[in-house]
């Protein structure tokens, strides 16, 4: 196998791709069971289909590519990844581990033929939640990981509840459900790292210890408006102050932390927002993460203790909601480290890394043995047109997920 | 002279002069020659005019009215406030000090008779700045201590100009530096205190030491947006982190500069603004005012230079742009000790107090005389329907107020 063959595979599969949903600014938008979604879902269909793989969309929109093993019971080994976009998103994101895996079992088939067991690639139709409010459709299905208990009626923008938009794209809303699968023996994805740390290092390969838990909070401060000029300092009930002191404490103590830990105050809101009137009421965000379960417990628990006390200080109110809690999702040692005796093989850096992000991957990891392979984002941009990972750094990660599907595929024995 | 005889009258006179502009919600609105501004304006001449006074609009729709003097070429003692309001204010910012004249120099008139020196009451046509991007039009004409060139340019939230404006309202745009008075030797304004600190206290009046100085800043931050679960900790370059330490940094150090100091930070805007991504951008406001110039401008420059070394240390820029910067204007010694007197003499309690809102006194600092009585106002709250006033408070700011007209135009020497 040439990783420079495989590679222009990759490349051309991605470029061709990023034809749907096309932005002005070079961007791509494609949304779950819109237009450009269908397209997009139907060209990796064609792909799937010339690349000599058996073809089938399962009830909600994931399209399988299939090169049946000669032992027919054993469960598959999936690759694969989601299709569809945030808004004015990448080129990258998703779509590369879809390109990825249809060229990794396209050239493992014209190579070695049928294999022991069951190569399956997957495009998973959502994983983004950038057009409803939910995440994981795809992937969170398929492993029967998420409660998706009134996801039906769950609306976008404009109104449209996804039951609609469901039906509008052919598919059948109330058997969402009959897309789980429990033949999947075990699952690896390919993806861009989305931050810069391979990208800073000058590393080829990230091999994913674990994706972080996440929590999510909005936070609300109640203080008191009052006058900018004739209210003394000391009788003040600064909702904005209180909420420095708060994001001051939150950085400090989570670089004290280390170990990977990050903390983030991204959205924040002030009201009145107004130059000359002491704030009332502030509302922000805190978006926690960690690879490990009880240090991320730990960072929250003393978090929201510690707001509660600079709000006390302070003399204003707080309130912490949290709205989203995502367990930490640990990768598997063993495929993690053929991943690694793959790397040694072909002569490529790698590093040991955290996913800071969500992915695919997540909803597999408690349901069979599960892998992330990461290559580098150029300045760690991802979410944006600005996105961009070389041909020659796809090549590396697609030539590592080749290698790696061979071996659990065609070497080792099916148990 | 009995104090609830002119309480009543100036509540009475509130009540109706409420009218004009009121809001659904209870606030009012009068914005600087809008149809509610005329009615009132118009209100208050007819209210001049039945308290007996010589009523004259000069050029820019400033009303007074005249109790004149004996000897007509003494410079006149001069009264009052403005009429317009911000949008949804209240019924006591302004109005209580126009109100307030009017029935001090209606009972003077009838108990005394003719003065020494003219007594005249003002509304002024414009202090908030609320319609059109200036402030102090009726009285930074008056007193010529405003650099108007260019203002009648200026134009409203729905592109009006302040020359159509005042055309419209039926005055004449291009002569309005003809209302510029040479002929005063006093100014006196009754005013609402609009912060908390006598009633907090329970005292009667408040005593004008100084109006503060202010300077207003526009602080952009520039760091590097990026995606909060895949950036570590360690390589950010966070606007809202830095412009938090830079507000805990500057309320610790206002409250420990002490003396009257007010540093506030009242409008926030964070960009991208999305609870997973590290803010890029945070564009704030700062309002810092002090009673003294040489205190105020140590204290911005000491913020600027901190603002500096803390943007340094978080690995972002940051730009501070003083847009406003007013000189404090300190009362005339004279004239507080006069209203200090007045108070022991009516046996009314009273504190030394400085302005943090600005007012049309202080444009009056530098040309004469000039001097403030403050009364409570309930909770410290202002700007807001819910601003309030009690009735015998008023009365007895509006004693205190025309007890120390006697004393200036009955008993005095003209000069």
């Amino acid at each position: 196998m040439e990783a420079s063959d495989v590679g222009a595979d990759v490349t051309k599969l991605l470029e061709e791709l990023s034809r749907f949903g096309k932005d002005p600014d070079g961007g791509v938008t494609r949304l779950l069971y819109d237009s450009a979604w269908k397209k997009a879902q139907r060209f990796v269909a064609s792909a799937m289909h010339d690349a000599g793989l058996e073809v089938t969309f399962d009830e909600i929109g994931n399209v399988y590519g299939k090169l049946a093993g000669a032992d027919e019971a054993a469960p598959s080994i999936l690759t694969g990844s989601h299709i569809d976009t945030v808004r004015s998103g990448g080129h990258y994101d998703g779509a590369l581990g879809v390109a990825a895996g249809i060229a990794a079992l396209s050239r493992l088939k014209t190579k070695y033929g049928i294999p022991r067991r069951s190569l399956e690639v997957v495009s998973f139709c959502e994983e983004e939640g950038s057009r409803f409010p939910l995440a994981y459709w795809g992937s969170g299905n398929v492993t029967g990981s998420k409660d998706f208990e009134g996801a039906l009626d769950a609306r976008d923008s404009e109104g449209i509840t996804l039951r609609e938009a469901m039906f509008e794209a052919g598919f059948d809303p109330e058997s969402f459900r009959q897309s789980k699968r429990r033949d999947i023996g075990a699952f690896v994805e390919l993806h861009i790292e989305q931050g810069e740390v391979l990208h800073r290092g000058g590393y080829d390969i990230g091999i994913v210890g674990a994706i972080f838990g996440q929590r999510r909070y909005l936070v609300e401060v109640h203080g008191r408006s009052g006058h900018a000029g004739t209210t003394p300092m000391d009788i003040r009930e600064d909702a904005l102050a209180a909420c420095a002191e708060m994001i001051v404490w939150m950085r400090r103590t989570a670089r004290e932390t280390g170990d990977g830990l990050v903390a983030t105050v991204g959205k924040l809101e002030v009201t009145p927002n107004v130059a000359n009137v002491i704030p009332g009421i502030v509302r922000f965000t805190l978006d926690i993460r960690h690879s490990d379960e009880r240090a991320l417990d730990g960072f929250c628990e003393l978090t929201i203790r510690a707001f509660s006390l600079i709000a006390k200080e302070m003399g204003v109110l707080v309130t912490a909601d949290c709205w989203l809690s995502e367990l930490p999702s640990p990768m598997n040692d063993e495929l993690s480290k053929a991943i690694s005796n793959v790397c040694d093989h072909i002569g490529l850096s790698k590093l040991p890394i955290s996913s800071g992000a969500g992915h695919d991957a997540g909803l597999f990891a408690n349901v069979c043995p599960t892998a992330m392979i990461f290559v580098p984002s150029r300045d760690g941009i991802s979410h944006s047109p600005e996105e961009y990972t070389s041909p020659e750094q796809m090549a590396c990660g697609t030539e590592v997920l080749t290698e790696l599907l061979y071996t659990l595929a065609y070497l080792e024995e099916a148990t």
